[in-house]
């Protein structure tokens, strides 16, 4: 059995977000899954690295699937793009060793997420940034990102009803840099919670804004309870970048 | 009567271009004046500084509208960008002598052309760019660049049937540039004539690709036939960037 791994681009804003939903045509594997059914004659089944939200993007989403088709891989990719929604493309198709899985060995990832702060909306940026209006003090926010990075319990920074599994996650690196109006939050880690990105974000809004102070983080951490962190900002800015494996 | 500048930008790709058609909703002129005519209680026409086509985009469109209304600059963009469209944004608003004429007064335009040069397509450049996967080579398209600069009688790169008036207009600069797998065309030019940008493009695109001579540019002024120049590229990766006022 041939084992293929893809890496996905994905403009989020029509679907429900990466995972199949019943026969649901909305998400971005359901579609992906529906061409290579056809591609192949046989149902395939596609396994993410992980989820993404409704209305959220990727550059860089990796996923592998099996097959007994004898397609070449040019072929493969040139029907894929031909054939699924504009707004979803395959990048790059990568034959690999049977036993890799791409959530399981995924080993980390990088995240974006984008700000459009200026008091004046952007036509362009909407679809693809949060926009906040107030001013945002960097210097702030960055003090705020030295507490989050390192291994903690992120249980208060994540919608996870209390869970049996351990919600202990290591950031790497959070950045924060500006081109113009765009405020550019980059992620990477080796995995984070449901919503823990959005919500990290919501926090670091309110620190930027003044109203909480970053020492707060350790607090957040302290008590693990999500209504002491900031809100959960909306999907249509969080982009999943990378996705690394060893 | 007080007379105003507006800096519009705007996705245009649902709407069927700039200018007002009937009672349409679909135009951005239609969609600002009756805003502006809520907004002030009496029916405000405004002037741009040209049409853009059905599905191009703006960076920096101009018009200017008179009115009674003593709302302040700051108050009228707010209502005006709460009350449009997200794809529809006022960026700037100024207060101009009345005789401000928004298309008499125009002394140049810039314009940007995006095309997507990779077979693999973009999920994100997709309604900002016009996807060509073959090879192109910039130095044949800057010759061809050096030959369409000047005044010159660009009827043949015009959808206008004769015209009675003049379709002599001059190009001051036309550069290419590269950011990964998008070429940025940028034109500079006192005035350009109905589809003439998008049709020097198809006529670029040819001679990039090798299927014309560079020097085939002179003949094509020569015959002025439409026919003898290149497609109609398609409008989505078409931007008006700025309008010059002397």
């Amino acid at each position: 059995m041939r084992n293929i791994k893809m890496t996905i681009e994905y403009d989020g804003g029509r679907y429900l977000g990466w995972q199949r939903l019943g026969d649901s045509d909305k998400t971005i594997q359901g579609k992906i899954e529906n061409i290579l059914s056809e591609m192949t004659g046989s149902k395939v089944e596609i396994i993410g690295s992980g989820r993404t939200d409704a209305g959220a993007h990727a550059r860089g989403q990796v996923a592998n699937f099996k097959t007994e088709s004898k397609l070449e891989l040019a072929a493969m990719q040139e029907f894929l793009n031909r054939y699924l929604p504009q707004d979803i493309v395959v990048k790059e198709l990568e034959e690999v060793p049977e036993r890799f899985h791409a959530r399981y060995h995924a080993a980390g990832k990088k995240y974006s997420y984008y700000v459009w702060n200026n008091v004046v909306p952007s036509a362009f940026e909407r679809k693809y940034s949060y926009h906040y209006p107030g001013n945002l003090d960097v210097d702030r926010m960055n003090e705020a990102c030295r507490k989050l990075v390192g291994t903690h319990d992120f249980i208060g920074f994540s919608s996870l009803k209390k869970s049996k599994k351990s919600t202990v996650r290591t950031v790497n690196e959070i950045t924060i840099s500006r081109e113009g109006n765009l405020l550019h939050f980059e992620f990477i880690g080796e995995g984070f919670l449901y919503n823990m990105i959005r919500i990290m974000m919501g926090t670091l809004l309110e620190i930027g804004a003044g109203t909480m102070e970053p020492e707060y983080i350790d607090a957040i951490f302290e008590s693990g309870i999500r209504s002491d962190a900031g809100m959960t900002v909306p999907s249509q800015g969080l982009f999943l970048d990378e996705v690394y494996y060893d």
